[in-house]
């Protein structure tokens, strides 16, 4: 799959696009933005390393989470050294709602819980790709824009690789009905812009 | 630094060497014990990531820990391969009491936590190194012997990174008399050949 069919796959998996409410919060807080960035893509890593601890014989999965985990750590180091250059410190910063949102949904049990799993993280994947291209669209500053361009690649790959593994173990028509319900659910988080600026206000 | 003073000063750290029971305990299993390596770099990624998160405003922490993090990721990537090329499928395995044990010598509050954590983690990795070695030295099969050999320099470099850390923050005096503390009772928790072979039975 070439970076543009990544691209469109990734942006028809979201039920509705970002607003440009969402751009021009984002372009009005470009630090806190980039901090938060620093902790998502973590974050990111962290999930998928949870993931690994909890299904410890899925060869397959272990792999593909493998590689995604190092990608964020190695995004997370790159935004670390734009927070340097700009001279914001690293601190805590309150996530928005949405997470915690999209993790109500998985259900509790198995094999509910590894599909929905993969499905939510994914979406977040899928939206981050998205607002990152919406920021290497919008950001003036060219370097920086530059730098978004950069991350959007992979983390429509990630998506890809989320879905494939829902995918590996679930009908399709499941996995796409599953995805659906869960997409509308992502939407409806965002539909109200946070108060506060973060990637997934 | 170069390697030579690295591996003496790692070595250094630990109270009592590894008994030659743990070595034929381990040679007599070694699928187990690659295994249980595998986990145990996941683990270390896990931790790494763990403290990032719990002291998100330590820039110095946050910049060695995603660089450890990001390596004990491609070791838990190449062990893995070596579980493949084996015929070994990825398992859950029960871990050693070892790590708990060191866990429960963490003090809960701050900022003997922190001085704990670091110290704690670094005497893992110093004895990660020193069996490592061992099993490079001691192992029949000439290519997964050099596979532990290529291990070894950044176990002991890690050490070395959990020990600076904690002697960044406090006064070195008070570190080399925890650090001496905790290897002692690092080696007591050792000095009974756990039944199940580990890397750190």
């Amino acid at each position: 799959m070439n970076v543009l069919s990544n691209h469109l796959q990734t942006i028809n998996a979201l039920k509705q696009p970002t607003s440009m409410a969402w751009v021009e919060q984002a372009l009005a807080n470009l630090d806190t933005i980039l901090l938060d960035h620093s902790h998502c893509e973590c974050k990111a890593a962290g999930v998928a390393l949870n993931y690994i601890f909890r299904y410890p014989s899925n060869t397959k999965m272990i792999r593909e989470l493998t590689a995604i985990a190092r990608e964020e750590l190695e995004h997370f180091e790159l935004v670390n050294q734009w927070l340097e250059r700009r001279g914001i410190p690293l601190a805590p910063l309150p996530p928005p709602p949405y997470g915690a949102g999209l993790k109500a949904q998985v259900r509790p049990t198995e094999p509910d819980r590894f599909l929905d799993s993969m499905l939510v993280t994914g979406l977040i994947e899928a939206r981050s790709h998205e607002r990152l291209g919406l920021l290497a669209t919008h950001c003036p500053e060219p370097e920086l824009a530059k730098f978004y361009r950069s991350l959007m690649a992979s983390e429509a790959r990630h998506f890809g690789i989320y879905w494939v593994l829902a995918d590996t173990y679930f009908d399709r028509e499941i996995v796409r009905q599953r995805l659906e319900e869960l997409a509308i659910v992502e939407s409806e988080l965002l539909a109200t812009l946070y108060s506060e600026p973060r990637i997934h206000s």
